[in-house]
């Protein structure tokens, strides 16, 4: 047994769809989340850029004595998160790793798709982990750059035309390519899955990152017998720009009322 | 006659299209850029942020021996410039002061649209400007925050159906209210004002933001004799992330190649 928190890290709030899955699988482990609102979105920055936020970012978790990271940003588990991992005496994982195995697992006809920010679809991150499993996979791909700001501009219901038109746009490539398994390489995908799932059709079968990763991460801490015995966790949030907007951010990913604190803090960096 | 250059800075690349109006009007300048493109956007980011962020930018600017500071970014000049403009011994402009002289000198039925990020909009500093120089003015304000991410994907065609959607959404608003003056309050904008004006229909007056502020600087130099006596200026381009994706943004905001250099710089701060 092991009563420490989990810390969880995005660049922004779209990992909260991530502490979902974590609360839905493990409703007893309390979770630290940093969304470092001041910096988002990595998902356009250089490599390098990526690789010093996460460290900082890591850093600020491990301030408090938590048991694991969780890298709930898609950008950052496909940017070098892989090459720092090691430096840390805690497990560190990336959404990346769980959602690579489940589209392996998942696919029969060893066509995968996978849609995400420009630098997660820019780096090769993915495929190695994906031929890594099944060398005889083919890999088609996406970036799908207006997703996350129709998400955060709330519009993620499947009669919206816009966001019809944008997925229309984006993920006709995909289908007419033939997948079978399409990773939503984003965080904040698992909001407009309904429309994602419209247009590629109902054989396809969609890959959530986040809840990949919640059931990775619980069957390795129930390995190790690192799970919580507690009946009900809770959560701490910090942000780097302001909290005010954190409670419409959080109704949207979260979907639910923020219970526990919203605090503003400081990371130390150097541009 | 003073032959120093001019300072621009934005949150990102879109205020080449305010250096695209100053090289217009006044070729012989010579320019010196910086676009904080590791921080990009400050568009959803706090008041003190966005100040703190600007102060950094402005003493990177004045460690060249710059005669003018050119702030062509809409979030920056309604969000507390002109608290910190009284602080240098050069003149530091914003985009909100000449488009608001603009406007309020084009009205003709006193009722002024204004388009812009979040920030942008939630300020009040285009209200006070406007009705200091026009008081029986009514200001109707729209948030556009799909734009911008529109302009940096390159959907800036009038036959682009999906930004033709989220235009008529924004502005249909506006145009009900019956502005006949829209001030395009983010520099991205110049790019689709194609499409903002089929929306808003022949009647309405657009307000280049760029375009007034070159011509404000150009008088303001002209009449303190400190224009340049070249016959053509040469620009300098800085970037805080990497300069890679430079070019493409440059051909889409500039409208030309770029001439000159571009250089990554590193900004010192604290989060």
């Amino acid at each position: 047994m092991d009563a420490r928190p989990i810390g969880v890290f995005d660049s922004g709030l779209g990992g909260l769809t991530c502490v979902k899955r974590l609360m839905d699988v493990m409703p007893g482990e309390d979770i630290i989340y940093l969304g470092d609102t001041g910096r988002v979105p990595y998902g356009g920055r250089s490599r390098e850029t990526i690789i010093r936020y996460a460290r900082q970012d890591i850093a600020f978790l491990r301030s408090f004595d938590i048991k694991a990271v969780v890298a709930a940003c898609g950008t950052v588990s496909t940017n070098g998160l892989e090459e720092i991992a090691g430096d840390y005496p805690i497990p560190v994982f990336g959404v990346a790793d769980a959602a690579a195995r489940a589209a392996a697992k998942a696919t029969k006809n060893g066509r995968i798709g996978l849609i995400g920010t420009r630098a997660s679809i820019r780096s090769s991150a993915y495929d190695e982990k994906i031929l890594k499993l099944l060398p005889s996979a083919r890999i088609f791909k996406k970036a799908c750059p207006l997703f996350v700001p129709l998400v955060e501009e709330g519009r993620v219901g499947e009669d919206d035309r816009v966001l019809r038109l944008v997925a229309e746009g984006y993920l006709t490539p995909l289908r007419d390519a033939g997948v079978d398994t399409l990773i939503l390489g984003c965080t904040h995908y698992p909001l407009i899955a309904g429309t994602v799932a419209a247009v590629m059709g109902p054989d396809v079968r969609l890959i959530d990152t986040g809840a990949e990763t919640a059931e990775m991460l619980r069957r390795t801490l129930a390995g190790s017998d690192a799970l919580s015995d507690r009946a009900r966790g809770r959560c701490c949030y910090y942000v780097t720009d302001s909290a005010e907007d954190f409670g419409r951010a959080a109704s949207l990913f979260l979907d639910s009322h923020v219970e526990g604190d919203v605090r503003r803090v400081t990371l130390e960096e150097k541009i």
